[in-house]
């Protein structure tokens, strides 16, 4: 999972993170951002497209750590708008449990969700986007894609770190796998 | 459970619906009306007042029946216009799966919730709405209350059938049982 | 969906619950038996073999109406025991809501659910089963497939109705969907 | 919350964790065991009996640290068994996602869940249990209380840190809320 912007903080510094990445799990939300229509139901998936640093381009869902002394809700609403920018009007789910818990491990066996740098626990949510989105800082594009585009072996092949397979957690859990 | 607005059927006349009754389960949908802030909490529950054929005024959630042919999510919307109004705007889940199943039975013992004409299963949901309600039909009055309100002794008092422990789950559901 | 051992009743002749099907939704639940390992997670999903009056034979999952004045929990043990045998142990789920909720219509195209006799609202749960599972009725065998096997193109084209589809959303609900 | 033998580490020394609690969210598991009767439906909760350092003596569920490495399956059966004994025979959850998230902070207003050493954010289950309950280390006792005793005003105020909330947000997770 990438994170761009935590550097906001003076909690951590690059050194201090390096460090606790070695000894403790690290706690993440990620955001698959939907549109939804007037029943409520997904008819769009918001897959964000992203440079890593080695030059590699893929899709991904929105992510980033939770800062100590902020809630689960702050935090999903920060790295919203991180990634969506300051007018997507998320719509935050009213309950606090995640759909499910991804569990990224430095090796991909362990569970299928895979980080390279770190193990990181993500609280993943389904967060209905209503206004306008316009994809910031290291986000190149954000594409709308119906489920059965998302799920399709063309797609899946641009996602890393197993986030292809949280997709189709998250379609299952709104009713809306293929 | 009350349902006023089911007769603008033709699907079933008055006697079938008694017949059903004594000898099939009937499905319905719960919808807990509530408002929510910025961060997806909810602060208020709305809850109808309403006066039972046997001039008893109670407060109750928004309920009814789901109709022959007709899915899930069109029988919360309907039923939530027939209860709120037109212009209530109601945020309709984004999960298929209610947060409770309310059976109601002719005798209380069995589950705590209790209709004494028929074998009612209930899919509960929780509805964000954003909207103007003007409660339509049947019900005299809509009111918001607070968590804290709405589990206190006064106004669990005011429910019938089981209600009140129905709102109790709804706010568990939702993070903010008191 | 198939019932077979229904007619236990005497709650309604056949004549009375063809009436009902044409007028009325008739809930059912459904229930994908699973093993697990000491983890909790889903290593298999037992899937039915059976034999439909036309002779088509189909895999399915277990299935069966809920019975007038019949708790939720009474009618999937029911339900277990019917197809599974009565020394298959299940362990019914401590939570009352379903994963998901799959209407069956007459018209395919609706929900994706079809049932060609009927509007069917079924509720659906993932039951852990311990013991020895004997299929009983109409049911010829009952086969144990890994998640990979469940989700093939083979298994697939063997499951009618949409069955296929409720088993990838209850490997989503249990984080092993592929 | 409190968390005894997470000392059988080397993965963090007392220093290094005091020291990541001023900076970053700690991740947690929670517990709460129950006894189930043949239809899953929750009959009692298991209470631990604790003296915390200060010599005061609270009930808690059970409650540890994710470990580095460590799948949120791994730390729930490692905290129950170091709670509970290792004959207590827990039946981890089927799915992955907690019932809810328990956010507990130094100050006790922001979530009513409690910590005054650290920002514990704690995915919180419903764990039934089979087997004989030894309670361990620090745990004086276990005992067994039904929902109607679990959620009496004697025993919520011998809970501390917002314990007793997660407690009946547990038993409306399962229907089971007074």
């Amino acid at each position: 999972m990438t994170e761009h912007t935590d550097t906001r903080t003076g909690w951590l510094a690059p050194d201090d993170i390096a460090d606790a990445r070695e000894r403790l799990p690290i706690i993440y939300v990620n955001a698959i951002p939907v549109r939804i229509n007037t029943y409520g139901e997904v008819t769009h998936v918001g897959l964000l497209l992203r440079a890593a640093p080695d030059g590699t381009i893929s899709r991904a869902v929105v992510s980033g750590r939770i800062l100590y002394g902020e809630r689960v809700r702050d935090a999903l609403l920060r790295n919203l708008e991180k990634d969506l920018g300051s007018v997507a009007l998320p719509r935050l789910p009213l309950e606090p449990q995640p759909f499910t818990i991804a569990e990224y491990f430095p090796d991909p066996s362990v569970t299928g969700f895979h980080d390279p740098r770190q193990h990181a626990i993500s609280l993943a949510f389904v967060v209905a986007v209503d206004g306008e989105c316009a994809p910031a800082q290291d986000s190149l594009d954000l594409t709308w894609l119906t489920p059965e585009e998302v799920v399709s072996e063309g797609v899946r092949r641009e996602m890393a770190g197993g986030q292809d397979r949280l997709v189709r957690l998250a379609l299952g859990h709104v009713g809306q796998l293929p």
